[in-house]
């Protein structure tokens, strides 16, 4: 037995989408829906197993249809994911879930209202090197985290419709919340429009966690670098992950401070050993794909649910207070309330 | 002609300010004071054409003497600079000048009446690459700077008496004043003490100034990284300085945005090419204490002058404000008020 | 008009020749041929507009095909080019032209002969960094090449079939018969088969030039570095070209020894600037490509003609001589004598 | 009971010699002897304890004296280490321990008769990462080795008295015979001599082990990297040394082929975990002296001894017959027969 999947959106990211659930075993793509037809004629000759249509209704009301994957412009994500959901479809969203908490709350609690599978795409989640080091960090390797800092920095598309900490700091939010099992309770941002008023195309972001973490993000698509790195401190080890890497993406680094056995309150530093374990090279749009066809079969849960969604979106809602009131301290909105928790 | 100078503390700095200071042309290493037998005792022998002293009291009142160089602790900073002034001598003063902007004033508003050489030891601003750096963008050649960020972290000697921000940020707000003509308007820190009570290990620092630049400070002792490096975004092309790369130290990306010529409020990605002019490889302390002994000589306003130290407390005083308030936005101290202004 | 072309081989690299001349513009994939059922099957559905067979025999008779494309195992290159040539059809031959320096002297005869083109497959020589590096050379910008070294290793594919030197050395000769205007003159070659008897995976290769310029070509799969570098040392500046570099592929080095201004025989260590200029993204696969489809329809000769695919040949057979030799010096065969230079 | 040594030449290395020696406990620094006034009125003040001569007699006369250090040019090396042998006195050396095998020998067999320590200045060997790399290897970290290669480069000194084989190429034939049990059956080099007549800038050099291992050596001081770097290559795992790196200087792969469980013949690539034990900082050139000095007070033997040397300098020896021969293979002279061995 196959999903039947259809996915709306074949600007930028839902061609990827296409291409790797159709190639899944178990995974029968069935529509691509753009209300573009240019967008349509591009992508047709390569996915002749699936039907082309500008409307959306069209896959809503085909009874073999099992799932519907959005990959649209961040505003439609909530309204269109609701739409999907009360057509009785399991539905995939592009992250982020939404573009604010409420609508994202309001699509999470429909989902399990009716039943059906919400995924958020956090794809880093599904990055092998990202499950690798959460693996490390829940088996105490590092001790206690202290903190973590992300870089998330090149000379990339500028965008028009999205500002850095919504666009890139959507990733680095979803890690966070899977490597630490605590909750953002404040948060602060700084950010400049530098070449397109209105659209920050650098911020920088400091998420504190109530047990005691800190987490800073480094957002930008205005730099001469191109880094995708995550540095994770804790009281034994540290740890890098760094995706742009070839080789030794993951490395734990023995280092820190021991305090001294001769002088109290006095610290020795300790710069031990580091290596780097291999970590597969699946590709995590593949692994999510997978993932998503696998619940859509099984109904399990996906690892990235609605719940999820909400959180990330929480996080982003707060920064992005925070980045317009110039830097001021936010809160993080309270805990997730839908239908599964009630 | 050369200058006599004394210097005080022989601690983890002063013993290289005496190295670099005995062995300039045209400068006599005369004193040598430190209130510490055994700093004295291990440094003696190197130094035999100087007097060692546990007494200032010696250096002040020994009328041949010109100069004295102060490398104590940080909170002494102010009260040695004065009563050095106050007793008719040049003064250099390690970074930062005081521990508050209050003590800062004072010291560099003595120099002023008294028409005394009072020099800062804003080491950096004397590093080849700085100046190279500095004179890229006087001249224009990054186009107008956006922002500019570094990163100044290690696993460094773990301090007790003063956190990441008063002793590795004096480097970068120092460097950050020379190249932009502006003032620093507002500031905000986050930062966290993880290894030792009440001493930040870790701190972020954004300065905006009234010009729009924004800077970016990461300071940490805390980190698997080795890195000692400021990025500069401009609107024509972007500057790196690594100070930890042994060749390549300054580097120059001609990258950036241009407005589409077809499209309008469209643009298009350049990554052009990239060059490191050869920077010398002159040591920054040797050419700040050539520089120091230039300014007694000849009586020449120093470059990192004590108006320059007060704008570096200030600065630093509103980050630990803002580091204190945990994150809330603090303004810089108003424009200095020396005697050398009024 | 578009150039009607054939391929031959459908193994490990034919697929991606196929992919590039059927997304061209100007060129139209005709046939696509294997023997090997299953790669026909596997291939078949990406290219629609290709008839597949199992026969040569098919593509040498349909009168409209006016170019074959040849992707086959190395023993074969030579035999079936020149089916294709008698029978009237361009031909492109996949690096090396043939096995011996003898059959490619064949090959290329018979092109010049019939007066079709025949192209070898030196692909580096389409890489927009060799031709910028070429360029350079020629213009004259590292003065003298005094000698250059390839570092061409990995831990790669094991092959049963070619060794090193043939497999990974035919890319570096090709290119430095490009970059230098002398003839090899004399060579030797080290090397040692440590995996699978027989088969070379390690092999240092040395080969000079009666111009006087020397180089040294550093081969495995059996490293490991990933490395794809060339640096080139002149007079008066040196050059390297690394591809495996996401940026900064070619750079140049101000750097060389100056004779002492002082002294009569000394010479001062230069350093100067390093840059990089801006090196077009091009795939290197497609420019090829495009490159055999225009002499096809226009009948230019190709910058690696039948004559180029000889001289690489020779140097590799006299390279394989020294290696069977244990190193001994070999001489390189003289220069081509095919019809066109009759 | 201190050691009391004595230093011959003051050129370039010696200086560091007398540094480190000085500066040891359990060792004396007596006397300092350079033919060049201006070289011991340089060095003079910075060892007030040494008496400082022109005359060598000076130093074999004084009974107290116990050792000499000669750090003189090459070609002098063996008859001033023979004067010292003679007149009683242990002696180190610097490398190259002589400029020919009949010299070394009589040299070490000198040190034999009279039941003197002779340590050859084998730097490299009492590096901590060399060691650690001699350990893993011995302990079949490796598996067996298949062969190594080593990069020493840079833009460095142009020497007019000693190619780069001599030059360079002593430090890694010193360590490759540390790090192999085997014995070098023959060899052979190709090099040229770009800046100075006859002096040969760039040498690569291939040696092969009766154990069937390979060696290769890029040795020059005319290119734009600089690289202190050593790859071994074994059928388990491969290693690297990179003494130019300030962390993981030492660093094992577990990388290779495993033949396939599947199909006879064929060979999976492994590429798994990548790790960098703890070297320890201490400097090569100080236990180079701790390990001399230790050696003149108990009598032990050098880890580095006379027949150390004198392999060394047979591979060199064998190393220059290639290259004059223009690369063809010379034999190793046979082993040592000094009056230890006989």
């Amino acid at each position: 037995m196959a999903a039947r999947v259809g996915i709306v959106g074949l600007g930028y990211w839902g061609p990827n989408l296409a291409r790797n659930l159709s190639a899944l075993e178990g995974c029968e793509l069935a529509w691509c829906c753009d209300a573009d037809e240019s967008n349509r004629d591009r992508w047709q000759h390569l996915h002749p197993e699936a039907r082309f249509t500008a409307e959306l209704e069209d896959l809503l009301t085909d009874p073999q249809l099992d799932a519907v994957a959005i990959a649209t412009p961040v505003p439609t994500h909530a309204p269109l994911a609701e739409r999907v959901l009360e057509a009785g479809k399991h539905c995939f969203v592009e992250k982020p879930l939404a573009q604010d908490a409420a609508s994202a709350e309001r699509v999470a609690g429909l989902a399990e209202d009716r039943g059906l599978v919400l995924m958020a795409g956090h794809l880093l989640c599904y990055h092998p090197g990202v499950r690798q080091l959460g693996d490390l960090i829940a088996r105490g390797e590092l001790g206690e985290v202290y903190y973590l800092y992300s870089q998330r920095v090149n000379l990339g598309k500028l965008r028009a419709d999205e500002n850095a900490l919504w666009s890139l700091g959507a990733h680095d939010v979803s890690v966070l919340l899977e490597l630490d099992e605590g909750n953002p309770s404040e948060v602060s941002a700084r950010g400049e429009a530098y070449v397109r008023d209105g659209v920050e195309d650098v911020v920088f972001a400091y998420i504190h966690f109530d047990t005691g973490l800190g987490a800073h993000l480094h957002l930008s698509w205005l730099d001469p670098h191109k880094m995708r790195k995550i540095t994770v401190v804790g009281s034994e080890r540290m740890a890098t992950l760094d995706d742009m890497a070839l080789e030794r993406k993951l490395t734990i680094w023995d280092k820190g401070f021991d305090p001294s056995a001769d002088t109290y309150g006095e610290y020795i530093t300790r710069s031990g050993a580091v290596w780097s374990p291999a970590v597969p090279n699946d590709e995590p749009l593949r692994l999510e794909c997978e993932h998503f066809v696998d619940c859509v079969l099984t109904g399990r849960r996906p690892r990235t649910d609605g719940s999820a969604g909400v959180r990330v979106v929480r996080v982003l809602e707060a920064l992005q207070a925070s980045l317009d009131a110039g830097g001021a301290s936010q809160p993080v909105g309270a805990a997730v309330g839908t239908g599964a928790e009630a």
